[in-house]
């Protein structure tokens, strides 16, 4: 595609607070969009009407030399190979929501649809770190563990369109209760909610002084326990250093089975920068296979929360081979 | 390809005691084979005037109207994209062994080679019982556990061709001591030599009668203990149920990362059929995340180790794109 084209896609990322709305030219530049509160707990129907609305005022204020050739949309639980949302936690919108026919009948263009993890994972091989590589795996560490896994620069969709779930790894088998119903995934570790119940963990092991000790389980942040270790808090300190074990090793079993040239890791854990990523890169260079030592790195996303339509939209450019 | 077509492939399978050559065809029949002693521990040019002489005698040995138009390569520690085996244990061959360039000189085809565990996930896809599946692992479960991932019918490669080293998993850090250096493999669990060690573990820590307790460990077979376990040696059967319950754990690992439709698994382990199998679908159910459950079949290989050939024959044609 030349440089002076005007095709652009229309990108939806729908969380269960915001749904963030974009058109994105091949080149990721954004040219506009909106975020807008998600109707999670309103029937279907209205976050329809709500799209209705929303799509039309964004193609409008569109300039006329633009037009949109493709639609693409990253939602929690989707399915890229049925289109629907399948049982998403925190939206009232049924077992199977059918987005991606909705969309379709919104606006008669091609409609790609995959989870957020699998989308934000194009976004990076399309318009972020991940731009000159070929095989690498993006961790999401946020409130949960999201993963998308690019090999030979796909995405692996597996049999019903749902591989890639790493947050749902096991580190022990009689481990930490996980909202998916399991003990000991690897998100209840490695993702903000796990760090805090190290912290937890920590704090009720060990007597040692710690700033950590006067926050509730529900005030205490991500960006808290960094400060707090920037602070040299032992209890930080060592919280950041067994999330690294635990992720380290479990990125050396994921490198055992798709040997990617890198991980990319976003979400809120990646702002704590090299306080955690010097211990992941080290644990997970001991706990590496011999023919892998020394070959596979791990960099932080450069992509903001105001670029989440990135993915979507490098989602929709590769649906049209483009 | 039609079925009147005389085009076949040239396959080898390189071991460290027996090398198999055959020549297959687009069906995987093979026309004409032989197995022929590897000479590991002569230097590398003993085993490519060897190779000369059986390649001679297998094309002469060939029906005029067939013609070879490929060769495929399995040997251990075999890359795909270099062509080399790469510091192969039990041969005496060096650390990097072109084999692929040495194969090349001999018959001006096109070669292709990869690691002997990814050869027989190829032959399951063209041959076996992953004919009609385009997402599976195959693992081979005998001296080691090696193991083949096919996804939308392609090998994973990985970034420098060594993807696929499932036996190189973590299953406990401070786990039993593996070759490679680590501690808790998965192989030194689920292969036969791991089922060894747990018999040898169980009759340590029990002091139940078995028949098991009259074999060295060097003598011990799977066949003794898979025989044990069906006269219901308790030791035998504690120890089927063991090694079932850490590679079930660890395959809904696999299919966190693949969503495969299926295992196929190989190997001496394999023999034990349903007194294996039956465990191992409990245990990996178990395991499974939601999204996954009831969705992944275990099957047991049909090759036997006759049909080694088929492995890189279906490499030859694959690269072939055929």
């Amino acid at each position: 595609m030349d440089k002076t084209s005007k095709a652009t896609v229309l990108a939806l990322d729908i969380g269960g607070t915001f749904t963030k709305l974009g058109v994105v030219d091949r080149q990721g530049h954004i040219l506009v969009s909106k975020v807008v509160k998600t109707e999670a707990n309103q029937p279907f129907s209205v976050f329809k009407e709500q799209m209705k609305g929303e799509i039309a005022l964004l193609t409008a204020s569109l300039d006329a030399t633009h037009s949109i050739v493709a639609i693409g949309i990253g939602a929690p639980n989707a399915n890229f190979r049925t289109g629907e949302m399948i049982n998403p936690h925190n939206f009232k919108w049924g077992p199977l929501v059918p987005v991606k026919e909705m969309i379709q009948e919104l606006l008669d263009r091609p409609v790609f649809m995959t989870n957020d993890a699998n989308a934000s994972a194009l976004g990076e091989l399309y318009f972020g770190v991940g731009k000159n590589m070929k095989n690498f795996v993006v961790l999401t560490l946020g409130t949960g563990l999201g993963s998308g896994i690019i090999n030979e620069g796909e995405l692996i969709y597996g049999e019903h369109g749902m591989a890639g779930e790493l947050g749902h790894v096991n580190v022990f088998p009689q481990g930490r209760q996980c909202n998916c119903g399991l003990k000991g995934c690897l998100e209840t570790y490695a993702s903000v909610t796990g760090i805090k119940r190290t912290v937890f963990e920590l704090l009720s092991d060990s007597n040692a002084a710690s700033v950590l000790r006067s926050y509730s389980f529900e005030d205490l942040t991500g960006k808290d326990i960094s400060k707090a270790a920037h602070a040299v808090d032992s209890i930080a300190l060592e919280a950041f250093e067994r999330t690294a074990k635990i992720l380290g090793s479990k990125m050396a079993d994921t490198v055992a089975h798709l040997e990617p040239e890198a991980f990319i890791i976003a979400g809120g854990l990646s702002q704590a920068g090299d306080l955690f990523l010097k211990p992941l890169k080290k644990h997970m260079e001991t706990a590496l296979f011999n023919a892998y030592k020394g070959k596979v790195n791990i960099v932080l996303s450069e992509s903001t929360s105001g670029e989440a339509v990135l993915g979507p939209a490098a989602l929709a450019w590769q649906g049209l081979g483009l």
